[in-house]
């Protein structure tokens, strides 16, 4: 049922795109559907490119005959659709449970329009009862994550298979339980500031919709300005 | 002449070291004189081990001898000796000449004691002369450099022998030109908080002294607390 509800939300998302533009392709589950549209969609002739947010979306994009183009050609994005893992009445959000959460914030930040998609669990009235993912550089994570229990989160070092999680850009991710007295955006500044913390998976308000599948059919909110 | 000033201030700084330290070791020109001499110092019977802020440190410290650790395995860091591109009155310094940027503040900000060690030209009146590197992820840094023109920097992607430079954590550098007006503290910090950029190459005040070879011989500055 769930399955339904997201490929309800990336349909409807799809409805957004135009023959011309240059996509920012999201990762997991969700985006999963949007992507395997989108190649029925430039099949029957949609003009589009794409830039993906992991190594994992790419393999999707090209098996469904999408045209991708390197980040570093990419001058502008028209539109970014990606996955939420959580997000709150403010639009706020927390990502990366699927370890892309860098590159999924530098593609969302760059965005000309950011659009959330997802199934109706993802909405949550607080964030700070989901696990903070942080993307951390291998050199001294021990001492990073020190830093980390100090501001009261308890850190866990993500694993794949019993080994050690890398993300595309040969990092480490912390995934860190907060509680329910923190303010993510705030608790989102400090862990940027310690050093051997790349980015965390706290999104700001950056969408200009969230589309969410839910058992009464696809819902759509527009954020207002 | 300068070469000469930055080993009296190397050798200075070994007075520091006792037997059963566990040392943090700099990376570049000035630090390359102390890590010669601790190899001596080692082969005379003193008992130290080290983790480098560099691979071209570690193998500099293996040539002389010195017992590595991996940081991975460090718990405690008794002394950081470092050398700095720049430092003004305030004890504030520009570092990351020499690409390891990253690690030296990892290391830095762990050590129980830091020193900094260096020639006099380093000293400066205000740090704002002095391009400022950072440290940016590969994945779409050219928005990552857009950002940091909006700031009012002039960036630079650093190069050598024609190629792009790669740090040890596979990352580029930009070199920053500022302006007289900027603050490298302020800065430093609103860099920071651009998704892209791991660390920036400004550090606090975080010796407890500096040692600075001059032509009227080596001066030991101990920070105020």
């Amino acid at each position: 049922m769930t399955e339904e509800l997201k490929k309800a939300a990336a349909l409807k998302a799809a409805e957004e795109i135009r023959s011309g533009m240059m996509l920012g392709l999201g990762t997991g589950s969700t985006v999963y559907y949007l992507v395997q549209h989108l190649g029925d969609l430039a099949a029957a002739g949609l003009q589009i490119h794409a830039t993906a947010t992991s190594r994992a979306t790419e393999d999707l994009a090209r098996q469904n005959g999408i045209p991708l183009v390197d980040i570093a050609k990419v001058r502008e994005i028209d539109l970014a659709i990606d996955g939420v893992d959580a997000i709150d009445p403010a639009y706020q959000a927390v990502k990366g449970g699927g370890g892309a959460l860098f590159r999924e914030k530098v593609i969302a930040t760059r965005a000309k329009r950011v659009i959330w998609i997802m199934d109706e669990r993802k909405l949550m009235p607080h964030l700070s009862h989901v696990p903070l993912p942080v993307e951390t550089a291998p050199f001294g994570y021990h001492f990073t994550e020190k830093k980390i229990k100090d501001l009261g989160f308890i850190p866990e070092l993500r694993t794949r298979d019993g080994e050690i999680f890398i993300t595309d850009n040969g990092n480490y991710i912390l995934d860190l339980a907060g509680n329910a007295d923190m303010d993510y955006r705030i608790m989102a500044h400090k862990l940027k500031e310690i050093t051997g913390i790349l980015e965390t998976g706290f999104f700001s308000p950056i969408c200009e919709k969230i589309i969410v599948g839910t058992k009464n059919g696809v819902i759509v909110k527009t954020k207002e300005r």
